[in-house]
């Protein structure tokens, strides 16, 4: 036995054959055979290779990369695109640091992205939140609305641009033209977190890209819903109003110097699935998730979060009314049925599907609904009592990051300044940032849920006995 | 025809059989197929995987992730090591900002990677530049000494800490026993930037490692010179003057949180064949190379770099009695030879052996080298001026990346305060950084020099007839 925990762990995953209705949108491989691109797939670790005569350099491509960067910019409809290697992670921090200077303001809706809380303490800019409405039946965000931006830029006109999560995890999507509409008026700028709808061209039902309703940047985790290994994402500009010479200076910084060709190669290969087989395959994959949803609408207890104008590809199952929180129902379905979803939540479970999936997964799905279906459990479920509210602010994400921190029990900690990142994992929403005052019912609501099954990230003491406050 | 041009050029190069002089170290994949890794290799992208149940997360360890790093951790004698994703590019950055706050100075070599430069930026630190000596004969930096450093500690005592490249691109090692042993007396940190020296523990003739010696940190590629995939690299810390939850901090922050299983998976891989065939393989190596280089001695107007107390897998090979430029020479071992090296210079030509070489590839080296040996050209090679000094500081790197910029053409820039970097590319040494005052010395370096064939990075312009000023 080799002392290789992770790839001996990885290898029974493999073996097991687990049905994947989450990222990455290859599906354990299985969609590169299926389409003819075995030896792409088998051959992998014979191209990672480096900057030699006939390759090319990421950081600043002549050639082949290049070429596949303009191939990729025609069919997301950008004007420029960037591959990335090192996730949507590190193109949010490019477009951020990008558009914003040293003590700039940017509105983010407050469900952002880690990352984009990152960006402004390396960045020195300051975060404008927008709360979205939260469905509290299901946990849920529903996103920003235009009117909150406005207020906002209303009341200072000195705000430079706007970051919005659109699809969120969840699917749900933001109406990103009137938003664009407004703040190009402004002559502002409009940054869309796009990483959760990499694939969301390729059907008329799943409405249109961030681009094309006219976001100047958007970020896509390419490898969460097309045929992309994972951390392989790509940045589209479609704007006359960022400087992309600035762009790629940051983008020189967040990456690698050593960039990956089996990544790179991966985005590529995407691309050209996207273009060949996308529409094809997405009209497939539909036809098996509207099959699915006429199915479960016949079941007694399990229904699925009403998706109107969202992204359908993403499947919310509340499962509430079965007496059991959604973690032990994700459990059901691995154990019983061998499918992975992407998460589970008090409510439900969330699944991913992808062009990667075919018929029979689908198969596989509906008989593990039926069987879960009649799995009452006798479990109290909690009401949410999500602290739907932005903790009042003492210091800038930076300035807290930065100073002086000390550890004391949680319970001693209300009223203090926060020095960590609250994150229940998944979706990764901050709850409480650095420099944040620390509220009863926030911790009351992690310190509950976490009972339950809530993974909760960001904090060095995992138990959440101990948080780091601001000395 | 598949409209993938990446992988369309990969594929030809790696049906070509490439003999590889060069990075990454896993050379084409050969070594996993000989010693019977070739499951791992050909099923790579089968277990290219994201949180689950039974898998862990690179941002908080807690299982299979946790478990294999402590391995490494054991096997490269450090107190805790963590993989890296996004090269030793994110383990710099976090490294130093780990131990730098706002406005601390930290002394660096001014041979060091960009990404140095680029984390002052970013943790708005301030570069105290200690200078290599320039061996003027063969164009490389012979690293730099304990007492530069000590006296620069002298004048400014607020220093916080020091950053060292060793070995260097070209293999030669700094000693760092003596530096460290200096700075621990003065409670200070000393990082070392050890991308070219993974393979270092492997054997007594190659020294000791950073770590061994003192370094609190060092940051390797494992990539480079072990067997493991481009991009994926490793931290080492061996201290109790490191605050590891900064540490850690940091490296969630330079890292995509949706880090690549692959790239995690090779790493192990690295460590495993490390440990159980690395003496052994390394021993080998050694003595194709001992082997090698006696017959190199032989050739008439070739001959190595005395590499004395240097790292002997890095061959470099000093071509000019040919009256040939390195590029040149680099031309004929790839169309005649099918050798690809690492880098070519006015000089001569760089070789990265790694223990993914076998004899054949040592064999057919050899019979290159006989007949390159005679290959007499008739350009007359100038003498190195390479100009061997530290450009006035006008500006702080931060403070100059952010200042408003304009571009000039480069013969009027003389005297102004650069807005870019100038970086020979390989190896990526900075000539002029942003903030620092252009001097005609470095304009006509890199005019004269990109005309014989060097690649420089670092500016927007890549004709170099336009640079971007400080406005």
């Amino acid at each position: 036995m080799n002392n290789t925990p992770i790839i001996n762990k990885l290898n029974d995953i493999k073996n097991s054959e687990i049905i994947s209705f989450h990222v990455p949108g290859h599906k354990n491989g299985k969609i590169f055979d299926r389409l003819g691109y075995s030896d792409f797939k088998n051959s992998i670790v014979n191209i990672d290779t480096t900057e030699i005569p006939g390759t090319d350099n990421l950081h600043s491509p002549e050639e082949i990369i290049k070429k596949s960067q303009d191939i990729a910019s025609k069919v997301f409809k950008s004007d420029q695109t960037f591959f990335l290697v090192n996730g949507t992670t590190c193109g949010i921090q490019a477009a951020i640091m990008a558009v914003c200077s040293l003590k700039d303001k940017i509105i983010v809706n407050r469900d952002c992205h880690q990352s984009v809380i990152n960006t402004c303490i390396l960045g020195d800019i300051e975060p404008i939140y927008v709360t979205p409405k939260i469905d509290m039946s299901s946990g849920i965000s529903l996103g920003v609305k235009l009117d909150d931006i406005k207020r906002l830029i209303e009341e200072d006109e000195g705000i430079k641009a706007v970051l919005i999560t659109s699809p969120t995890y969840y699917g749900i999507n933001t109406d990103i033209k009137s938003i664009s509409d407004y703040l190009h008026k402004k002559n502002k700028i409009l940054i869309v977190d796009e990483a959760h709808g990499s694939h969301i061209g390729l059907n008329d039902r799943l409405g249109m890209s961030a681009i094309e309703q006219g976001a100047d940047i958007s970020i896509q985790s390419t490898h969460k819903t097309l045929p992309c290994f994972t951390q392989a994402s790509m940045i589209h500009i479609k704007s006359d109003r960022v400087d992309i010479n600035r762009l790629k200076s940051f983008l020189r910084m967040v990456q690698s110097s050593s960039p990956s060709y089996m990544l790179m190669s991966s985005i590529e290969m995407a691309v050209e699935i996207y273009s060949k087989h996308g529409k094809e395959l997405m009209e497939e994959l539909i036809y098996n998730i509207d099959k699915t949803k006429d199915y479960i609408k016949k079941l007694k207890n399990i229904y699925l979060y009403n998706d109107k104008g969202n992204d359908i590809t993403k499947m919310y199952i509340i499962t509430k009314n079965l007496k059991r929180a959604g973690y032990e129902v994700e459990d059901i379905f691995r154990q019983k049925y061998n499918i992975q979803v992407e998460l589970s939540n008090p409510y439900g479970v969330l699944l991913i599907c992808s062009i990667g999936n075919d018929k029979d997964d689908f198969e596989k799905l509906r008989q593990a609904l039926k069987y879960i279906d009649n799995e009452i459990g006798d479990e109290d479920l909690l009401e949410s009592d999500y602290p739907n509210y932005i903790p009042k602010k003492a210091l800038n994400p930076r300035e807290a990051f930065y100073s002086n921190r000390k550890s004391i029990p949680i319970e001693d900690s209300i009223g203090k300044i926060c020095a960590e990142y609250i994150i229940p994992y998944p979706p990764g929403i901050s709850l409480l940032s650095p420099g944040e005052i620390i509220t009863k019912e926030v911790i009351e609501y992690v310190q509950k849920w976490k009972k339950i099954g809530m993974n909760v990230t960001g904090m060095d003491d995992k138990n959440l006995d101990f948080i780091k406050i601001i000395d």
